[in-house]
């Protein structure tokens, strides 16, 4: 194993201390409880978001923490949720009187840790309630998972709801806001390879020089099928063949489409794939509304892309459009 | 070789028609000249900035076109200089009666395409002036080079003559910018893995599971030396070693601090290696005033890193802060 780290035990500390130290004027870390807070959180006027998961996504949701999307991030090790208690201290440290919302990808693990913090926090006193997210059409359950899991597509619901809360939406509205959006919201990945995590030393798991895993988990969890490497354009009709007729998507409707890196595989391989879905799906009568390439929810130095849509309305769009400023930039 | 590709001599093409199909607003991609241009460009009150290098290095500069930064970027094909009279046209097409500045990476092949397509658009009328980066302090003369490489510091050159361009700045005037730049810029990377280039279909160069080149080159080409993996505290000192002494940056200097990612790297080891080199450079008594984490010049899928340090001034500081947009972003 090749990695940029020091102690495999220390990675996600050392990598939360550099996010902090690039973010002086707008992120805190909190080392004892592994959070990542905005420097202006909580406030009065505002429901306080908080996303946690494992690490090893990101740059969900560590780096997606900032005005217009979350108040704080609590993640855990690589690919493990985080102790119930540290997202039980995260809620009352950042907890406003608008009340908090927790976002969870589901995943067995996180949905316990969040359920025990909601229900200690509820004991205190403070306002809590919690949204699921269950993008993934690969698979019904999984190796983590009863139902389907949350992957590249918690970015969306991320946004918007981020986006409602800083025009002062109540705890209520933000959850209808999350559930609409989660409910149009479908992705499925494909891995070119295994990723490697720090503590295991070799990939998590073994694919051929020539083999493809279609509808990988973003830990490595096993999707539809094994299958022979194919062509771009071949790629692109298993993630569209699985993902449009989920909702469905129809002619006629206009979407976000995103191609989102699972760590190792360079934006000009995604802006190829990019180029092949939008005119795939321009052919089926659907149109890119708006468009989102890049590293949104990441599997350590998986090669692999995911592939979501979100059907638009009106207000999704304009809580997609509003600005937001997170760590992750090239500026 | 598992990449997302269908034909390796389309690759360029298809990712220059994804890049434009996700910015149908900003910009305009013509297909004849590989070039990818702002929809607003050329514009008579501004001077034209045009970047060329060999395609995979992206987000240069393909995706680096847009407000604030480049009017246009023309790229070869995979690590190739673009074509003659591609770089003619494209400056033909985009020309400003204020002038054209053509940004080049210092490589032979960029050079002698450039200084040519200055010579005879200079025939034509048109004002140009040519302005050659070379941040890289690993080698002097190099497989592609005589003289120093140009890598991820031209980032900085561009943001600059960029930012002054949109006030008004004359051509003048932004060369002396962008020549001030590059004069306080340093840069020196360390390759992981090789990368593949899609029409060879097999690693660059061959890099043992243990091994790691010192002062990599962003098409491979060698360093100062191979060297065992060591620990990100150590790849910290080995790059502040070659670059802090170089320029030499000393106590009581404000620096930009840029961890670019060369491909293949997961965002979560670049903030680790970040946060390492923050501390080390304060150890030193250099103080990071602006931070840049994540992929600015890449080597396709190569897992590895670059560390540049740009001296600041008040100039150089105001330009850096001022906004741009381009389509590299995660909203």
């Amino acid at each position: 194993m090749k990695k940029f780290i020091n102690d495999p035990q220390q990675f996600v500390p050392e990598m939360l201390k550099g996010i902090a130290l690039a973010n002086p004027a707008t992120l805190v870390y909190v080392p004892k409880y592994n959070l990542i807070h905005r420097i202006d959180s909580p406030r009065d006027d505002k429901v306080t978001i908080i996303q946690g998961s494992g690490s090893g996504h990101e740059p969900a949701h560590v780096m997606t923490v900032g005005k217009g999307m979350l108040d704080a991030a609590c993640p855990g090790d690589i690919f493990a949720a985080p102790p119930m208690d540290y997202v039980y201290e995260t809620t009352k440290l950042l907890a406003s009187p608008k009340g908090v919302l927790l976002l969870v990808n589901n995943y067995t693990g996180d949905r316990m840790a969040f359920d025990m913090a909601q229900e200690m926090s509820e004991a205190d006193g403070v306002k809590v309630k919690t949204l699921f997210i269950n993008d993934d059409v690969s698979v019904e359950d999984s190796t983590y998972t009863v139902g389907r899991r949350g992957v590249a597509g918690n970015f969306f619901v991320m946004k918007a709801v981020g986006a409602a809360a800083e025009t002062g939406a109540d705890l209520d509205e933000l959850v209808r806001i999350g559930e609409k959006v989660n409910s149009v919201t479908r992705t499925m990945g494909i891995a070119l390879t295994a990723c490697t995590p720090p503590s295991k030393g070799s990939p998590l798991f073994e694919l051929a020089d020539d083999e493809i895993e279609i509808g990988v988990g973003i830990h490595g969890e096993p999707g539809r099928r094994r299958a022979k490497w194919m062509p771009a354009n071949e790629i692109i009709d298993e993630l569209l063949g699985a993902v449009v007729p989920d909702l469905p998507f129809a002619s006629g409707d206009r979407v976000a489409l995103m191609i989102n890196g699972l760590g190792g595989t360079p934006t000009s391989e995604l802006y190829i794939l990019y180029g092949i879905a939008h005119e795939k799906l321009a052919a089926q009568g659907i149109t890119v509304g708006r468009s989102y390439v890049g590293e949104y929810c990441t599997s350590l130095d998986m090669a692999g892309a995911s592939l979501t849509l979100v059907r638009l309305d009106d207000e999704i769009e304009r809580l997609l459009e509003a600005p937001a400023e997170v760590a992750v930039r090239i500026f």
